[in-house]
């Protein structure tokens, strides 16, 4: 079984994945391998290599047939498990509960070799759409307190299948990140009683200087404080809190503004490895007025994490003025 | 000049190095190289090639000569500078300082080849209270509000250069994860009149399942929510919050016990990649009663660091348990 543990200094709740546990020899890394499709659990015709889809997006057909253009399935080695009690318990001073949630796999189409950025826009669109979906399904479940999107691209972003994919997980608590997020960004709203993010919109489009692009919908710009070289965020410019909230329209705006800015940085960085991650506000009510859903891309360029894990302190040697003006710059 | 700027949203300071402004192809990582002494910055004969010695232990000689043991020197690309005002400004909603701040190197020994762990017990000892000397000058300058000390072993772990080092950065700031240390502690504090690592400390011995081995004077544990496989932390038995607080008894305890544990994760996991650091009480009194100095040892073993940025939920496949018997049960 696997646990969820509270650090009791910080209160950050980790998983402690016993069924995947690994002993010391445990951890050669296979690289990632594009060559063979037939082998790949996420391809078309190898369905009954994963759990059963929980949604799909076919023309025709029936479930779990090799005829779909977007699958969404159970992760198979998942980090949380669906069934089960929270258990939550003390062991001392120490806080524990059973690791239940959500761990979800989204095929983004059934070509083993194309990667999202590749796809076209309405394809793009279905991603994104499917996001939703779930999001709006795992929300019913109310012993889940949150759910994040997230992309492994490349294997320095610890993506372990070539085959493009996502995943979505749904907790019982609210991951660090997001709550700090949360409690900045109320503190902010108690002194000012406007949305952080919104006053952020508002300065970088007056200020120019981050922004890569800006459509209607969306405003794609360098934050000003960036952990990771090409750091690249996606704001809606509407306030909103979650991103299930957005409608057909903002779907297919941002998958539009989504790609070109993937694409923008896979030329940009030769291909990089990267990371992306939805943050939204959490499942419960009140946050509405001031957390503002958005889209971190954190390509991986650097190698020095350690110091930054131990100390929560980045050095970035490449400050957001210059990655913004040089994506901007790119032709598209 | 660098930056030092703060995220608007959860705080986080981060450091802008524009000195070392890299353009989108400058990413590219020479590996590790072992043999080439002779253009080894850190070697005894190339002392020109580091900025003058800050502090060095030697038996005879005068600064800058060849026949040092130890010696710490200014980082010849220093993240931070050692001259100049703080400027505190701001740019609309966001804050920025200058880059003002020590950032050093502390050259272990003087052979090329030998690791920290491969030193007798008494060079381990003087590199220990090297640290605690830079520290207590470091403490002097006004400007600065905390130091970290920390490591990068292997490539894995951001280590650009062979020769055994550590480094040291004072800054005008206190970095984020001392920060939510202190926070958790205080909070902790408030609520139980004790410290929370005097309290853990206490569980741990009374459990004692997560004990990789105990001293008079030190406790070596795997933490209960451990970010990484064979996170390993060492906490002084008794309540200190500054490491500049050992006296030279703790010194040679700690260097013995630190020694040990750095010599069992090399065995068990095989010469891994490793960062370590030490979480100290920030310069400003006031931490006194609920912080408790530690050093936390985190091997890097798993690649999968892209999702945890984002998160801060770190998923870790090796109980704590395990790593600690794995641990304690080894011939030493």
């Amino acid at each position: 079984m696997t646990d969820l543990r509270k650090d009791p200094i910080t209160g950050r709740w980790v998983i402690i994945s016993k069924e995947r546990a690994k002993r010391p020899h445990g951890f050669a890394r296979e690289p990632l391998d594009r060559g063979d499709s037939e082998l790949c659990p996420l391809c078309p015709g190898n369905e009954r290599m994963t759990p059963p889809e929980i949604l799909a997006y076919r023309d025709s057909g029936g479930p779990n047939d090799s005829n779909w253009t977007l699958r969404v399935v159970s992760n198979r080695f998942p980090a949380l498990r669906i069934e089960g009690e929270l258990g939550k318990t003390a062991d001392g001073i120490y806080d524990r509960m059973n690791g239940i949630g959500a761990h979800e796999v989204v095929i983004e189409n059934p070509s083993h070799d194309v990667d999202l950025f590749d796809l076209p826009e309405k394809q793009f669109q279905n991603v994104l759409w499917a996001y939703r979906e779930r999001f709006l399904d795992l929300k019913r479940d109310h012993r889940f307190k949150s759910a994040i999107v997230f992309k492994n691209h490349g294997l320095a972003a610890g993506a372990a299948l070539a085959h493009s994919h996502s995943q979505i997980i749904a907790l019982p608590i609210v991951p660090k990140r997001v709550m700090e997020e949360l409690l900045g960004a109320r503190e902010y709203y108690r002194f000012r009683d406007r949305c952080v993010l919104c006053d952020i919109v508002m300065q970088e489009m007056e200020q120019k200087i981050r922004i890569v692009e800006e459509t209607a919908e969306f405003l794609v710009y360098a934050p000003y404080a960036p952990r990771f070289p090409f750091e690249t965020w996606i704001v809606p410019k509407r306030h909103q809190c979650a991103y299930e909230m957005i409608n057909e329209n903002q779907a297919y705006a941002l998958a539009a503004v989504f790609r070109r800015t993937l694409r923008r940085l896979n030329i940009a960085l030769e291909n990089p490895s990267f990371n992306f991650i939805i943050h939204s506000a959490p499942f419960e009510e009140g946050a509405s007025d001031f957390y503002h859903w958005h889209v971190e891309i954190m390509p991986k360029m650097t190698n020095v994490a350690g110091f930054e894990w131990g100390s929560g302190f980045y050095i970035n040697p490449t400050s957001p003025e210059e990655s913004a003006k040089f994506l901007r710059e790119l032709p598209e």
